[in-house]
């Protein structure tokens, strides 16, 4: 499989000298010490060059959880049985989930994507069947997937992206199991060792921990040519993960601001990034996780999050906690008066105490 | 002077070993891994014992920003001339500030009190007048007002929170020079030096900082013996600091949630804690702020802030900022779902893979 075999289009270079300057210059004559809203300034600044906007609006924005289960899971890599993954998918959709609530708070669209859970959901609003299978392989059998299947699962992730409105993106999901395809695929496209990107998932033991360890190098080993970004994809899994590379993509071909959730919604981003190093200036980094590997895929990606709260519960609770930053990011470039309009003087130390 | 001259009452311990056991078994009982939420985790327990109930509701937030100027401005300590404070008041007032921008998105109510600015403005919707004088005199002179004043100043900042509705409260300041009363306050009553707290404020650069440094020094040794927390206030200022103490009593003695903002409402804060330890009981420490001095000072003060972005703006604008993530602590300890009530599984190892 080459790389290219998906067809997945350039993603161009977002960057516009002239409006980043405009943007800094506005920004600089807010009413305020040069720099004092810290990283407010700079996520003011990513937004207006996503939006191509001086005074950007976030929109509709739209949380979108990709959901599906891991063949490698029946191994035990994970603390929770499979079947918790559609059990959460239910309480997504009835409201009662970390993701739902805070959501509804932020007023964010949800909607669920069904990748290709063990157990096949009713249709109903709010949830998208794009099954590819019912969970991928054992990875430590063959593949994950194969080469169609995650064509498949990266071509839905595209298409569910163009049924949603609005011009941001956060990104979520569920699957148990899938802290493991998230550390296999940094393993393999950083070049990091398992003891380093492995961590406690939901809540593995230390013993646990040792066991996937231990698991996952096997799998590094067993698929050792996997080497390409997609190949490493397909190798690992999981649905949930290709479908949002295919999200990830689409967003940033239409130049909507992507909100990162923790570690697996990350491990999407660095494989879309490793295929197209422009989607990263469209993306939010809303938090580092607790999740041992997160800080390292950070790093990697050369991401600074906005976050750091020992959060590791993904669902994309990470990308809504962190959304009213954006918000507020925008209303000081839009609402926020200059030196000028409100008649403030400049800073300048006073005249008798200059040395 | 002695501490208890100015009567402020006993705040009595609020720990309650049986709300706090039923916190945190909803919390734990909410379909996620066990402590996966982080210190999202914490901060919903913290609010949930402030108020005193296991489904917290945070009514009608109320923002609080206290102006005054400071006599020792005079000698350069600051990059901004002192007209910046009451040039800065009149714009919270319109709604072009930071503070004005982040509290009408988050529909937090704004109240600034003027505590005693040089000039003083006409009285408005949203501006309390409780001057105590046009700033705080010299501090290398004599202290910066007399116990009278810092008395006057603190109970009227009791005054005001008893005229706010609510049952929250963000911290907010504005006082150009106040960046060098918080390091005096820090440097006496946490026993550090002068090069530890001294920051660039609003901007000063390297040799405005050591110009900065070698003033306040002369002002702890002009005041060697201002030692207890009243003393000190009333040397080193000022008047929205002093108002800030009050209300942080009051709101503790109310069972307010109090938001704290940066380097000056920490000072605050500190006051207030070193006369009654139990207020920070009722404290969220919103921000790191990029303030040099801050972070020593939140460590005297044994607080983990929630954000850390940089700011260095005050005004109250890092509690604003801060605030979206109170309302998510509450709204998951209300909303999510229990396992027995979504039907999730609960974490276990497949009996397949235990060793």
């Amino acid at each position: 499989m080459t790389d290219d075999a998906l067809l997945i289009p350039p993603v161009p270079d977002l960057t516009d000298t002239a409006l980043a300057a405009d943007l800094q210059h506005r920004i600089d004559n807010k009413t305020k010490p040069l720099g004092s809203l810290g990283r407010l300034e700079a996520l003011g600044l990513r937004i207006g060059s996503i939006l191509g906007s001086h005074a950007p609006v976030l929109e509709q924005p739209q949380m979108l959880v990709c959901a599906g289960d891991h063949g490698l899971a029946a191994r035990g890599t994970s603390a929770f049985p499979s079947d918790v993954t559609w059990q959460m998918v239910e309480n997504f959709l009835s409201g009662g989930a970390a993701v739902s609530v805070l959501a509804r708070q932020h007023g964010i669209g949800l909607t669920v994507v069904d990748c290709g859970m063990r157990r096949e959901l009713p249709a109903r609003p709010g949830l998208v069947l794009a099954r590819v299978g019912p969970g991928t392989r054992d990875a430590l059998e063959g593949p994950a997937m194969n080469r169609t299947e995650c064509a498949q699962a990266i071509a839905q992730g595209r298409a569910v992206v163009r049924g949603l409105p609005g011009n941001a993106l956060l990104l979520g999901e569920m699957g148990i199991g899938n802290t493991s395809a998230a550390s296999l695929l940094l393993a393999r496209l950083a070049g990091l060792d398992v003891a380093d990107v492995t961590g406690a998932g939901t809540g593995l033991d230390a013993d646990g921990v040792q066991r996937k360890m231990g698991i996952l190098r096997d799998v590094l080993a067993r698929h050792a040519e996997a080497v390409l970004p997609l190949q490493a994809l397909a190798a690992f899994g999981g649905f949930e993960i290709a479908t949002l590379v295919g999200a990830v993509i689409e967003a940033a071909l239409q130049r909507r601001v992507i909100v990162v959730d923790g570690f697996i919604a990350s491990s999407a981003v660095m494989v879309a990034a490793a295929l197209e190093p422009n989607v990263l200036q469209r993306c939010v980094f809303a938090h580092r996780s607790g999740e041992r590997g997160h800080a390292l895929m950070l790093t990697h990606l050369r991401a600074e999050p906005l976050l750091d709260l020992g959060l590791r519960l993904g669902e994309g609770s990470g990308a809504a906690l962190a959304w009213p930053l954006l918000q507020s990011a925008c209303a000081i470039l839009r609402e926020m008066a200059s030196f000028e309009s409100a008649g403030v003087s400049r800073g300048e130390v006073p005249e008798a105490a200059r040395p």
